[in-house]
């Protein structure tokens, strides 16, 4: 990510994503957060949305009032770029210069059309909710058509993607290796804490067998 | 992040970095990782990259090949916007509709320079070891100069740049308060493991005082 010594050794793929669609899979499914792209007054815009895939298309939640939507809804379609990454770990180089981060990323071009149909519409909140905590969706209220109508939900097929992926150890010069620095992995992971209930969360509800324990959402170096 | 009617409740800042500068500093300095926007070819671009704050200046670190660097040495500067984005907690709510994230994020615009001072681009892999690994900038090898001309560094200045935080719990509808649907947050942390030494780690090289905790980047709910 940060090495430019590193940038062409980790294998790269840019073609359509029945070239690789488990890895570009993997790592969609294992993220929470992606970057959304697109351009608006002639500037770049970037924003983090929530998001779901499905098969091969990405589901990108947002409201009906925001400019994405609205650009979407004028133009039949927004031309967007999505972008995904999941930093493993630090790499620790002997020399500064081969310093860098093992992580795992995807990035899809393509153009976004706003999803119109509520069946549709409550299924990509179904399969977020599932996404974030498995066993969710069937313990939550479901939508009702007012709330489906604001509920902008965006759809862009996976089509022009690539993943990009740095693992393993340090790549340092041959002549660093005898320097009394240490170097090794500092691996990276996200871990969910203990539930923390409502406030106004009404007594004897406890806490569902599918949020005990602490999971831990995605693994190390 | 995902539920529109959680977007306009939480505290939203557009403005000078000047009017809240300490919440987008903590944010920036607290992330790994930025998400960089720009236009090449007439489409948007996102790529993840490693990044330091200085100052009021954000330091991007890049290959002197790299598409960004070549945009920016031919026409002196490139338009850009970074996001960060760090996610602290889901939100779950007795309604799928008004599931949502704490999270904190910023968004930066502005026009992005290359750094041309060898000692300024030193200074920058220096901060962002620092950054990194509090302490690794004295146990590494200097850059030589070969180094440091292979090195792009691209500075953006925070001059117009806003943060979005959201935080607390759920937000439901009253009428769904006394549903038996359990309502809370489920706090979200990134902790770093026990760090793995390079296999060719010359014998007697221990781990250095700096890496040894297993220490936690950032905090709960």
């Amino acid at each position: 990510m940060y090495d430019p010594t590193e940038a062409t050794k980790p294998s790269r793929h840019a073609e359509r994503v029945s070239y690789d669609e488990a890895s570009v899979h993997e790592i969609l499914d294992e993220a929470l957060v992606c970057h959304v792209g697109f351009v608006a007054d002639d500037r770049p815009q970037v924003l983090p949305m929530l998001f779901v895939r499905v098969g091969s298309t990405v589901f990108l939640h947002g409201s009906t009032g925001a400019r994405m939507a609205r650009m979407a809804a004028r133009r039949g379609g927004l031309e967007v770029v999505v972008e995904v990454s999941i930093v493993d770990a630090l790499v620790l180089a002997r020399s500064a210069f081969n310093h860098s981060a093992n992580y795992r990323a995807v990035v899809a071009h393509g153009t976004a059309t706003l999803v119109q149909d509520a069946g549709d519409k409550e299924e990509f909140l179904t399969a977020l909710m599932e996404k974030v905590a498995p066993g969710r969706a069937g313990d939550a209220r479901r939508p009702t058509q007012a709330e489906l109508c604001q509920t902008a939900v965006m759809a862009l097929p996976l089509i022009e993607v690539s993943a990009k992926i740095r693992t393993g150890p340090p790549s340092d010069e041959p002549g660093d290796l005898s320097l009394e620095h240490w170097a090794g992995l500092v691996p990276i992971r996200e871990v969910r804490g203990t539930p923390e209930p409502a406030p106004d969360l009404a007594p004897g509800i406890t806490l569902p067998a599918y949020l005990q324990p602490m999971t831990e959402v995605r693994g190390g170096a």
